[in-house]
């Protein structure tokens, strides 16, 4: 379906932007950075492979999502020179490109898991959830953050909401529209916590003192 | 059957309790405390049915687990601020939660392979433990802690031996007699080794100084 | 085949090592030494297995990796009191064993997708590349490290490279031949990568300066 590859290549390109982004922060060299952003890219997509059992995972099978990482890194790293301005943007762009990896994803994964019959709530769910957050997951790991998902309130939560809408509306409208709500909701949560972390950082950090 | 229900229904708590206490010392926000405690309690699981090729793995087809662990992790953080007296007691605590987890998962895990005929004393230990240890690697790993496992004398070498007698028993006694064996024996050689490192810290400390 | 045997066994050994030599310098106790030099040795060919779907994995099966992963811990614990000089020495000796697992995996990986009829450059690239990689990645994380495949030039390339020598190589020229051009190929660059390194340490430190 046309649609679906443009969503992979759009969260392709997201998730490696994001990886490259995060690689430059933490001065790997390039190298480094390309590799962040390639497994940055494909990560999610083979965690739901090996869990839906589709092995070897699409991503070693097919050369055109490790290519367009490859080239996405690139760009990044090329253009980073010229946009950059401060440390804050660079993260603000890169929490952008995340969420944007985030909503697609977890629209694919979502919708991989009904192709495969998996016509249960719970598991769509899950597929969207793991796709949309694995890559990233592995990307703060291997950089030594702590992963996103455990500092952001709405990251898990906006990934799951729109798994959910994807599920119950997948009987009812088209499977494209289905791919466009999933994608719209999970990432406008997304959008809208991030704004509402960057007001009230000082909150954040004394909730739970100690 | 209905001790392994049972045995399921407590391991998941006692992980995803240990999930979240290790959270909340980090001071994570109520959404990756939650995230902790569930990815703590179904990870170990998660890992053994890949090795298995149980695919899709039990945790994605059935929320019960996912339900038990967050309601568990709700708990721990209301009671929280009623029994928290000092860092170190919460510690203590946590290590007592993921004792009990590592015994009731190195007994399922071993079980499960012997269900699925893998009637090998090899496996049989290295589902046992994987199954045992594999939620509370990934635990660690996400808080970028170094893995208990690693630090612990006694850790991986309570889930095998616990394993060993789970593979050697199960041909004479019934199956259990076998879990509750199995559970008891790394059970109690984790609490053993967690007090005896309680009171030689320094020691250790300085043991292999360069 | 024999010689896949050896190639196995020296893969085992050295990975083993890498892993124990880290666990030493990161002063983890013998458990925790031999726990990660085992996770090292064989968590290459557990991912590799994971991604062709070939479970439970052979590592699992049988004990022999992992015996013999205990044993070379043992053995560099012990020489390692006599052997010890400086930490810089312990560090290239580390590289050294490290780069020869590489090498070796990188290898074997390529080797088990043709046999499993993957006969698609990619899938051959990314089994010797994730065999390679993989064990080294899994005892960076552990431990806490940046993974050697994001600070390294040519780590990940090297692997690349050596694989599709392999892949080019398989239709000529006999399967013992192509294994050890792939070996040859990937050791050396990594080898030529870390002298370069080693010279030039301080360029690499401010080249992405912020």
């Amino acid at each position: 379906m046309f649609l679906l590859n443009v969503f992979e290549i759009i969260g392709t390109v997201a998730f490696a932007v994001s990886g490259a982004l995060v690689g430059m922060q933490k001065k790997l060299d390039l190298f480094g950075i390309v590799t962040l952003a390639v497994v940055t890219a494909i990560g999610g997509g083979i965690f739901r492979d090996l869990f839906i059992g589709n092995t070897p995972p699409t991503a070693f099978m097919q050369p055109k999502y490790f290519l367009i990482s490859v080239g996405a890194a690139l760009c990044t790293f090329i253009c980073y020179s010229k946009i950059y301005k401060s440390i804050s943007i660079i993260k603000n762009v890169m929490l952008l490109f995340d969420a944007i990896g985030l909503g697609v994803f977890t629209a694919l994964g979502a919708n991989i898991a009904i192709n495969h019959n998996f016509d249960n709530f719970f598991i769509v769910v899950c597929m969207g959830l793991i796709s949309g957050v694995g890559g990233g997951m592995i990307r703060d790991i291997l950089v030594r953050d702590i992963p996103l998902i455990l500092i952001k309130d709405i990251y898990a939560v906006a990934s799951i909401v729109g798994g959910t809408v994807f599920y119950y509306s997948h009987s009812y409208v088209s499977s494209s529209l289905g791919l466009y709500l999933c994608f719209f909701i999970t990432f406008t949560l997304r959008l809208i916590s991030i704004k509402y972390n960057f007001n009230l950082p000082t909150t954040k950090e004394t909730r739970y003192h100690m």
